[in-house]
């Protein structure tokens, strides 16, 4: 998909511009255009609350009216909470992501100011209304978290299979290792008298075997518990020595 | 569901804490845990930025560690944008809603602080890692902007209907339960010596805390497993008076 473009129409606090450049950044999205920004641009506070995104990582473009803004997009949308009594098909985020995905040009994303949202012209302007499943009883979301949904959703949508960055969890450890971690812990509870009386033994150790076999625990994971149960079993006598050391002092 | 709650770890600034449960507020969930907030708690600037959210939408609740804002949790995420090197399993939004979807009680999602992000201590706590598709270059979300991403997520799939949950395995042990039984097998493994020379205990405990909470045990079999360290800590001398009575014989 061809990065949308994000547009804020008639945005008012500069610290809402720079929140909304950072997460974008976050995102990888970088075509941020401001529609009549109340403040004029640049503006200190923008920068600021952008972390570092603003102004090299997004670009921010001034523009005198919506009209100008989407002039080069093949799909526009109009994020918005209210209902507009338009006859406009309203998509939820997942809907909306695929049609970003399957315009093969620019795409524009409007996102209205932080009282009066977008005004009816510019939603008029647009293919379809985003709309988030936000509580009717607290609608309003701020414009930076609004754009962050959307950045989100794109990012999610683009990203496929696990995230590079991290390791996941390692392969669980061979059968035998594991089944050889039971046996040596049930042979230690044994001799610890756990499994008395004799009718327990059974349920006992599969229930334990059930948890263990669940864990799904690494081969590393298998060696630093037997390290433990071995601790636990032979460790006693040391904490004796350590004990009686300590009476000595 | 049962609606997550939402726990910030040492947070530093109101504004973050507000627009958090401003954001939390918009998709209708309202349990918000406060763990050590830096500026102590009530946070004028908190309640500013949560445009009515705190403090009766939102309820904020203040705890010391980590281990007592996550006592009644059955499931717990951690939220990070940084590879840890754990044995844990990194899931996208979509995975981890599922996993909060299927799980019958309580869960809880934490969240870092502004500068620090969550401490090893805080992800080893956790059943697994909730990663963002951020870009490697610019990968420092937000707090507030973070949370928002979560409790859309959560609401969108809620506004969608959930997959069937999961039979068979009853439900995990409530945290408070898990820790518990990890406090004890680490005091029992300490007395043992285990832990030495002294610079191994953290690697130690993380690397146990990590297998012990991945493995997703139940009451049940957390109950059991006490016993059995209980055994192996005390059995010792059971087993002593036993083959002391062998050798009498």
């Amino acid at each position: 998909m061809v990065p949308p473009a994000f547009i804020l129409v008639a945005p008012q606090m500069g610290e809402n511009i720079g929140a909304a450049a950072r997460v974008m950044a976050n995102f990888g999205l970088t075509d941020l255009r401001l529609v009549a920004p109340r403040d004029g641009w640049p503006n200190p506070a923008a920068e600021t609350l952008s972390a570092g995104a603003l102004p090299d990582v997004v670009t921010a473009t001034v523009f005198g009216t919506v009209e100008q803004a989407i002039a080069d997009c093949a799909l526009v949308l109009a994020t918005t909470a209210r209902p507009r009594g338009m006859e406009k098909p309203v998509l939820r985020t997942a809907e909306a992501v695929e049609r970003l995905q399957s315009t093969p040009s620019r795409s524009g994303i409007l996102f209205g100011a932080e009282r009066a949202g977008l005004p009816n012209e510019a939603v008029a302007l647009a293919d379809a209304i985003l709309s988030f499943p936000v509580s009717p009883r607290f609608a309003s979301l701020n414009l930076a978290q609004a754009v962050a949904l959307v950045a989100f959703a794109i990012a999610e949508a683009d990203a496929s299979g696990p995230p590079p960055t991290f390791e996941g969890v390692g392969a669980p450890a061979p059968r035998e290792e594991l089944v050889g971690m039971m046996e040596h812990f049930e042979a230690e509870l044994h001799r610890a008298g756990f499994f008395y009386p004799d009718a327990k033994r059974v349920p006992m150790t599969q229930n334990l075997r059930n948890a263990f076999t669940r864990a799904g625990w690494t081969s590393q994971e298998v060696s630093t518990f037997r390290g433990a149960i071995k601790a636990l079993a032979l460790g006693r006598g040391k904490a004796r020595v350590r004990r009686d050391a300590d009476d000595a002092d």
